[in-house]
C-alpha cells in the first residue's frame, strides 16, 4: 500500500480548487454515445428516402401497418446479435429498457405462461448481482418487487448463492448484463453461463432477463471477450423457456432512434405476441429496414463497430492511464479495464459518496453514489461508475484529474 | 320500406355466384390507408439526412438520448391538433394505441394520482359508447374489466346514461373518439362535450380517455365537423384532471411510422412523466423532428390532409352511391355518411352476422361481426364496419357490390 505525500495532496487540493474556481461542467454520468459516434450513422437515413423501395424482403411495404414482430431481414439481423434464430426474436421500438419494463408489468398483471400474476402474490423477488444498472433496479422498485443483492466476482454473479437462492419460490428473475457488464466490463465464464442455463428454480414463472446490451461492443479489434450463448446451452438440456434475451442498437445507430429485440423460445414468444397484439398493431418498420439496409448483416454490424471503438477506445485508455498515475497503490481502490461495453467501475472503499460530492463541487457530475446498487444502498459505499464516453478527450482528462484529486483529498 | 323483387334477388344471387367463382380478394375490414395516401408522406424522409442540422429548437440534438416528454417543437404542433399548451403534452412512439395501453396497464398497477391500484380492487368497470372500437375493447378484456355498453346517438353517448352509471365507484373511465367517431362518424355535440367536461364521478380517479384519433381528418375542405375543445370546456370548471387525451399522426404520415400524443392536465402529467422516466429514456425524436420539419405546424398538417381527402374522399362516395342505389328503403338499413374519420357505420339489424359471411365465402373481408361491441356481442346482429380507404376504386366498386348483395339475399 502506497500512502498519499504531502506534495500529492496539495497538488490535489489544488487541482480541486483550479476546477472550482473555473466552473468547468463535466459529465461522466451516463452511458452516452459522443457526437462523432452518432455522425458515424448519419448515411443509414440515406438509405430509405423518397422514391425507395420500401418492401421488405417478404415484400410488405414497411411503411403501412402490420407485422407485429417486425420484418422477416431485421429479425434475421438481431437474431445473429443474439446468437438465435430469426423466428425466435421480436423487433420492438427504440428502447430494450421499455421492453423488459413491459415484460416485468405483464408478467405482475398476467403471470408468465399461465402462472398466477405476480401481483397477485405476496411477495415477489428477484435477485440482482451487483454491482449492476440502475435503470434495471429502477423498474423492479417501480414493481415493488423485493431486490436481493448477488455479488459479481471475475467470471459473473456468484452462481452458489442463485442456486440457492431459487429454491425460494417467490424469487421470479434475476438481472444479468452477460457481456460487457454493466459497470464492471466483465463477461461471464463459459462455465457461468452453463450453470445459468440449468438453473432449476422452485419457480416455474422464474426467467432469466438476459439483457445483452453490449452484445457487439467491443473496445478492440483483436482482444475481445467471447459469451457462451445461453440459448444453445439451455436448449441442449431442455431449458429454453427459462431466458428472454435483449439487446438494441441504442449504442451502434442513434441512441434515440435505434431498434430494440427480443428473443426466447417459441411458447414464451407466443405469449409475447399474444399480449403485444393487445397493445399494438406493430413497431416503425422503416426504421427497421434502415438498419438493415444500413448494416446489411453482422459482418456490417461489426465492422461499424471497429469505426465506433477507433473513437471509444482513447477514452478509455486515458481515464485509466490518469487512473494508473495517479490511484496506483492506494489503499483499496480499484479499477476495471473492459474490452468493451460503456463503462470503467471504480472502487474506492468507504469513500464513494464523499468522493463523488467533492467532484460535484467542482462541476465534475458522476453518476450519483449507490446507483449501481439496489435502492441506492451500496454496503461499501465503495462504487462510482465511469462512463468516459460522451466529453471528448481534452473535458475528460479534465475529469478524471478532478477525480482522482477527490480521491485523493479524500483519502489523505 | 320497400321490398326486394325477384330480379334484384336474382341479381344479387349473380353477383355473388360471380364473385366466388372469380376468387376475389377484396379487403374492408381495417382502416389502412392506400399505397397512394402513404405516397404523400415520403418527402418527410428527406427532411433529415446526412448532414441535415439535427438540433431541435432548444437545441438538442435528436440523435441522442434524452428530453423524455418529447422535443419542443413536436409537443407545439401535436399540442395544436388537439387543443392545448406545448406543456401539456407529450410526445411517444408510432402508436396512440400503445400509450393508451399504457395508461391502463400503470392504473392497475399503480393507480390514478394516489389512488388504489385497480388490480387491487374486485371490480373495475368501464363504459363504452357503441357501436365503438375493437382494440379499445381487447385491451379491457386483457385487464380484466367490465365493459358496460353506452349507445351512441347523433350527438354522442347517451350522457343521461353516463351521468347516472358514473355514481358507482367502481367505474373507472370511459372511451370516447369524439370527432369523427369510429365507427359512426359522428362528432359530439357541444352540449356532449360540455357534459364530459363537468363529469363528476364517484371515483376520483375514474378518467375519460379522449382518443382523438381523427382530431384532423376531415374528407371535405369545406363541409368539415368542429369538435368544441373539452380541456378548456374542463378547465371552465375545474375539472381537467378528467381526461386524457390521445392523438396520432398514423394516419397523416405513415401508419406504421408516425406519432402519438398524450395531453393532459400538469397533475396528471407529472405522475405520467415519472412513471414513463421508469421504462425509457425516451422515444424516436428523429422522427419527431421529421414530422415537424415537414409538417411545420397545423396548417401544414392540414394542408396534408387535404390532399389526403382528394384521394379518400372518391372512395367514401362510391361506397355510399352504391348503398344508396342498392339498399335505399330495406328495411331497418342504415349506414353513415361521415364528414371525416375513417369508416362507413352499416346496420342491417339481426343479419350482419350472415352478411359477413355471405361475403368471406365470395372473398370479401370484413371486420368481424360483433367487432365493434364489448365482448364481440353486438345485440342486434346489425353493425359492419365498412373501411373503404385501402382498396383501390375498381376493387373498391366490386366489394361494395358484393357486400349488397349478400344483404339483399340475406333479406330477401
Amino acid at each position: 500500500m502506497k500512502s498519499i505525500s504531502e506534495q500529492e495532496y496539495l497538488s490535489a487540493l489544488a487541482v480541486l480548487e483550479h476546477a472550482k474556481k473555473s466552473q468547468v461542467h463535466l459529465n461522466m454520468a451516463r452511458g452516452k454515445p459522443s457526437q462523432a459516434q452518432i455522425e458515424l450513422a448519419n448515411p443509414m437515413l440515406e438509405t430509405l428516402r423518397d422514391g425507395s423501395d420500401f418492401l421488405d424482403s417478404d415484400g410488405n411495404d414497411v411503411r403501412n401497418y402490420g407485422l407485429l414482430e417486425g420484418i422477416s431481414e431485421c429479425r434475421e439481423l438481431m437474431g445473429q446479435v443474439l446468437g438465435v434464430s430469426k423466428d425466435n426474436v421480436i423487433i420492438y421500438g427504440n428502447s430494450s429498457l421499455h421492453v423488459m419494463y413491459e415484460q416485468i408489468s405483464r408478467s405482475m398483471t398476467h403471470g408468465v405462461l399461465g402462472s398466477v400474476p405476480w401481483s397477485k402474490l405476496d411477495k415477489v423477488k428477484w435477485l440482482c448481482p451487483v454491482p449492476g444498472y440502475d435503470r434495471h433496479f429502477s423498474i423492479l422498485e417501480f414493481f415493488g418487487i423485493e431486490m436481493i443483492n448477488v455479488p459479481m466476482n471475475e467470471f459473473g454473479p456468484d452462481m452458489d448463492l442463485i442456486e440457492e437462492l431459487i429454491q425460494d419460490e417467490s424469487v421470479k428473475g434475476i438481472w444479468c448484463v452477460p457481456q460487457y457488464s454493466n459497470p464492471t466490463g466483465i463477461t461471464y465464464s463459459n462455465e457461468v453461463v452453463r450453470r445459468f442455463a440449468r438453473l432449476d428454480p422452485k419457480a416455474k414463472d422464474f426467467r432469466i432477463y438476459w439483457d445483452n446490451a453490449y452484445a457487439v461492443h467491443h473496445l478492440h479489434r483483436d482482444k475481445q471477450d467471447h459469451l457462451l450463448n445461453i440459448f444453445d446451452e439451455a436448449l441442449k438440456v431442455g431449458n429454453e423457456d427459462i431466458v428472454y434475451m435483449f439487446a438494441s442498437t441504442s449504442k451502434v445507430s442513434f441512441p434515440g432512434a435505434g431498434i430494440a429485440a427480443l428473443a426466447a423460445s417459441t411458447p414464451n414468444l407466443s405469449q409475447i405476441k399474444k399480449q403485444m397484439g393487445v397493445s399494438t398493431i406493430g413497431y416503425d418498420k422503416i426504421n427497421q429496414l434502415r438498419h438493415v439496409r444500413f448494416f446489411h448483416d453482422l459482418d456490417g454490424l461489426k465492422r461499424h463497430i471497429h469505426r465506433l471503438s477507433d473513437i471509444m477506445l482513447p477514452k478509455f485508455e486515458l481515464v485509466e492511464r490518469v487512473f494508473d498515475e495517479r490511484l496506483s497503490g492506494l489503499d483499496g481502490v480499484c479499477w476495471t479495464k473492459p474490452n468493451g461495453g460503456y463503462f470503467i467501475s471504480l472502487n474506492v472503499p468507504g469513500k464513494a459518496k464523499q468522493v463523488i460530492e467533492r467532484c460535484r463541487e467542482c462541476g465534475v457530475v458522476l453518476t450519483p453514489a449507490g446507483a449501481t446498487y439496489p435502492y441506492h444502498r451500496d454496503p461499501d459505499n465503495a462504487n462510482i461508475r465511469i462512463a468516459p464516453t460522451y466529453p471528448d478527450l481534452k473535458e475528460l482528462a479534465e475529469a478524471a484529474e478532478v477525480l482522482c484529486a477527490a480521491i485523493i483529498v479524500e483519502m489523505h
